[in-house]
């Protein structure tokens, strides 16, 4: 049984793990912080039973011993120094914010406006999408868990990438619930502002987690790419679950069967893909509670079958599979569990 | 034509208001006031195309001579000294916070924790439950526009209470769109914790909004009577609309036929009442953006008929005829134009 | 490792069990049935990875020796025939519809309009409320899973009527989501009908799932009593989840804490019973994807403390501690497996 | 005073254009048809108080004289025949269907799969989009009301179009509220399917509404250019509302403030266009409950002003502007009443 310390627990993403770890045959909680909460007990932070502590992050270094490996689920920047710290006392970490997904510190602060204080652990960082760098991650001590947005499209996107296929032109337009917000209380995601309603934001080539999917795309097939993503969040009155629709185009001559094949082979073993029949666009329903991407393969225009225009369709739960359920499928992969533990 | 000022015109009953302000044939836009806003136009507060600067409450008071009502969209307490300013000019004032609700400020003491500094005030102020005391409206320069939830409950209730049919013991069982907690970045009305969710909140005899349903039933059929109401409030998962389901109990002998015809005749010419068939309950969707109260009446038990219980269902927008509707509709009144007049 | 047939696994509680079945320890599929769906796979009616075929019942009893347990998720009258055939087989049956919940066949008659054509069964048959009726549930072979508001009503009183507080006079509100009126395409469950409205229906002495709480209470103290139950349901604009509000009079004389620890004592052991703190009410965030039911205690009057009047909120999942979940934990009981597996 | 008759009243369109003609100064209801449900009044089918019966449409042509326009919202194919009949009475003719706004019987036949039984009336039908064809329309007496998503799109694109400077190649992504599927008990618009969920359907160059777009589009420059639009519908769990968010190349060398200032002048007095400041997205609560539509336009790429890549977003309400409210526009044009009336 390994114990589990979360740092950041009070979010969404803290709450969502917690009841994870409840199902998951090998783990249990270690201990939890909270920054702002630490003092008070879980039950009164969440409408739940569990009565655990919230510590501090200071405290929770002091406990590293009780603990195997520590999850962080705190915000971007603050988690640097974090990680370092926990790192340096050789437990395993487990990273769930941006910081340490992007390999190159100078593209971090491109996107996130702050110095990299970590930079020298950037190396030794694993990015946790495990469909794509499963050997890399087996026996990682420190995975940076992939953005929520980036794992639907680079799912989507990957064996089109790799089998040297994908244009280099890609639009995203991307719908994701209110919980990827974060449980934070501000005006535009009052309950009266997001119902019955849907918002585009920061969208063009501006949102930060387009950095993921260039430097997941751009070396897929050996030969560098210089893909450009242009990527459209808008923000979806539910309270989870993403939905990326992808506009691409594909080689001229690669057939529609052979697209599927592609996918078919590329992900004929992988336990949380559900590829689905060609032309069938994934929805929410297919994946939302569970830690499953489902990836669907629409070709534009059934008027020129077999063209270069495709509709790629991804969806997946931004608080599992886009967070906490990888994070999981991560760490299940780093001690070398099943994969699927504690994720069915 | 009128002109209309708009005192905290920021808020969603300011909102709803100016929308009805434009259909409305007899009024306009004069100022909108917002204090945390001022200084900013309409457009950046609400995604609307009103460009209408908002100003100071204290700018406002030397612009009086531009408006010929003052709307006061305030909260509690911050109200009554507003109210106080605007009813020396000389001005109508229509205030839709609940500081002049109550005729006796000891009563608004208990219930509200406040000192009521305008107390003088309270017997000009006419309560604006338009179908029970329209003769008082008439020419009325100080109007207090009557709560969500009791306008809800009155409007159920009034004709039974005023037959003297009503027993004293009221169960309301309320359900709320979350606009009716205002516009406040609040975690408890982020859309995560509210949507695919219903709390009570405030149950038994603990609301505020109890003091306005006893003033209104307790004199109703000219003996005092001692009602006596467990209100339970729930947050429900909608933009607006209330539902209130009453349990209540009429005299014994009183028949199913002479209940509902008195609900006919009561209500015979109201414009904004829309009394649903025998044993029909009423729903959100027979009110939400209308200026209607729908009331529906169920006798308790099918199997013996003309018994004592029945379960009065009442919904209205709390926006429109539990707040910014019913003030229009009182201003009507009190001037002594069509009371329709922008409410179709 | 025990095998489950699922009989009527098309709709909304079918689908629920086999997502439970999959994380359970000790159980796997067997087959499937669904009469209008049969021949198509499960894929083709949800969005799902799971293909397993749809089977008639027919097909379903010559495969008898193929599962270890018979789930029927029938319509009501539909099931009698099903369970009757099944059980005669031998094997253990555990029976979602209303067939055998109730011991009278004259009641069961009342409230359903229908001949009960295996009355000569309901007394083999244990009502599988685990909280009361555990002992009972021990080594059973036909289990009649209660309905989802008598679930969420009955465990928010019984230990009032246990204990001989409770006064017969009983008022429950009701809020359920809209899984609960089944998988079928009627208008009133149409999206735009339900979204952003809230319905009552069925209010008063008129919904059959009436009958459930009446048997339930009336002995629970061993004197038989005799409830009167006021029951108002409502569609609520969630996908799942059920807050029952319900107002009830406690003996005079009996204080607060007195009711407090009366339940905390009877589900002191409770693994899915989650008591909330004196005063706090029941959300649906409370038990939503869980087999949890939670009750909230609130004393109707703070100005008059340890008063007679109580409000008893109590919430759950509809599909599991309403429905599939609780179908589990009977059968977790009846054949001795930890009583939470599958159900964390 | 102008009588309105509504053929096909039962529909959402058709319930919507009640409300508006009540709102209406100059307009007023005479009959209403509605075929499965003649005979019924429509506080029957809907929860209102207007006790207007419905009629069949046999009965409707016998009573043509009480009215003074014909409103049409029959589903495509049924509409062809009855506004033949209607418009060889003489009346005014204002059909909601797709059957009169495509010029070319082929062009229908292609994308509805139905032969034109009405070809030779095309050309004396106006397409109604009124920003565009506003000359047109004034005195129309056959007016063919846009599509919903095609006013979305046309009314986003058009200006670039006009000015020549629109890349041939488009993108729209869409996504539009449940109540656009019309009031049909099907399966997929069930509450639970639809409801914390989004699903695209017939994306690509699939749906029928692309034929509209490029009918608009293809000619606005005066020399016919063949746009070719990738068209992506989505269902998204919301009652109403349409957002659109295209994406587009402007032709090399305009620069953002030229495009900006191009739909400036293009809209400068349109009552209905919101155009928002450079940059900003459009959302549904822009013009939900409004005949408005709002535009904005946001450069792709931050890092590259004046590029070419450009994301264009429009939304507005699917029943009014897009539909409802669209109709009465038309008329107002056509009967050279204020184009405003009722609409505000």
């Amino acid at each position: 049984m390994y114990k589990a310390g979360i740092a950041g627990a009070s979010g969404y993403t803290g709450y969502e793990l917690i009841k994870l770890i409840h199902r998951h045959p090998h783990l249990e909680i270690g201990w939890l912080t909270g920054e702002s909460s630490a003092g008070q007990n879980y039950d009164e932070i969440y409408p739940v039973q569990w009565n655990y502590p919230l510590i501090s992050l200071d405290e929770a270094l002091t406990r590293i011993e009780e603990v195997d490996v520590v999850f962080l689920c705190l915000p971007h920047a603050a988690s640097m120094e974090a990680v370092k710290r926990f790192y340096a006392t050789g437990i395993r970490v487990v990273d769930l914010s941006a910081d340490f997904r992007l390999n190159d510190a100078a593209i971090y602060t491109r996107w996130y406006k702050e110095e990299h204080t970590a930079a020298d652990l950037l190396q030794s960082a694993v990015y946790g999408l495990c469909e794509v760098y499963r050997e890399q991650l087996k026996g990682s001590r420190l995975i940076a868990v992939p953005g929520c947005y980036p794992t639907s499209i680079n799912l989507g996107l990957y064996p089109l990438a790799k089998a040297g296929w994908l244009g280099e032109r890609i639009i995203a337009d991307s719908k994701s619930g209110v919980s990827g917000a974060g449980r934070k209380a501000k005006l535009e995601y009052h309950f009266v502002e997001a119902n019955e309603n849907i918002s585009p934001y920061n969208v063009g080539h501006r949102h930060r987690h387009i950095a993921e999917v260039e430097q997941v795309l751009n070396p897929a097939n050996g030969k560098d790419r210089n893909y450009r993503v242009l990527f459209s969040p808008h923000l979806l009155p539910v309270n989870r679950g993403i939905l990326s629709t992808m506009y691409v185009e594909v080689e001229a001559g690669v057939t529609e069967s052979q697209v599927w094949d592609l996918y078919a082979e590329s992900y004929a073993n992988e336990p949380f893909i559900h590829l689905l029949p060609l032309g069938k666009g994934a929805t929410l329903a297919h994946t939302v509670q569970s830690n499953r991407c489902a990836i669907g393969i629409i070709p534009a225009d059934p008027a020129r079958p077999n063209g270069q225009e495709y509709i790629i369709t991804s969806s997946l739960d931004n608080l599992i599979k886009g967070a906490s359920g990888q994070a999981i499928q991560c760490f299940n992969i780093a001690v070398g569990v099943d994969e699927t533990a504690g994720l069915i």
